[in-house]
């Protein structure tokens, strides 16, 4: 299986944060943590790297709902969205998939919470066009 | 496979979170996240859940690297530390394996990487005994 759901929109680094921050709340995930890893890289290490921002998004209806289900499931959670730069007016938008507890956890039982937070992230994603999609 | 590097300490859990903080860093590990999962779905959703807390820790070096091999893997970074709450003196500290790291992505040359972050995250978590582990 693949863990991402991906898209690449034709818009600046920082117009694709500010409207995936939207898209997000839109589909009712909180933002709990936000980490610039370009700065964080930077600082640490002197390199440099593309723009790149992980957010971890949090429904909190269903990750109560996954808690219950599966007591170590805090380590797969929040789930991440990574918005990074392509070039100046290109930046790839990627979502964990939440198919992927279900899969690492070998828990069935978490599967309405997967396709429940799976819809509502790729429908965060597909929000961040009419800026139009490009291959 | 499992997901999970665990061990069960007997310790209170505030004493646990402040022992994992300092076991983490030791093994060069910052913490870029932290979320209060018990105080966050208190305030969102008035429940009460046990004592627990998110870590989300970041080894640049390593970081950096699986970047390098997985241009996705900000997906599954940083890598989660669960601090739970069993009892008054009981306490679940868990680390996500990194070799779900390789299993997700399918991508074999995140294997050193994610040997080299699975043996410190299980130096840190053995580092919270003496306080003797408890079955």
């Amino acid at each position: 299986m693949s863990y991402v759901l991906t898209i690449t929109v034709r818009r600046p680094f920082v117009d694709a944060l500010a409207a995936t921050r939207a898209s997000l709340a839109e589909q009712g995930f909180g933002i709990l943590t936000e980490i610039d890893m370009a700065a964080t890289l930077k600082a640490k290490l002197d390199v440099d790297i593309p723009a790149q921002v992980i957010f971890g998004a949090c429904r909190p209806p269903l990750a109560y709902a996954a808690l219950q289900l599966e007591p170590s499931i805090g380590l797969l959670l929040p789930c991440n969205i990574v918005v990074r730069s392509l070039d100046l007016d290109r930046t790839v938008v990627e979502a964990i998939d939440p198919q992927t507890m279900v899969a690492l956890t070998g828990n069935d039982a978490l599967a309405t919470v997967a396709d429940d937070a799976g819809q509502r992230l790729a429908a965060a994603l597909d929000a961040l066009t009419p800026a139009p999609a490009v291959s």
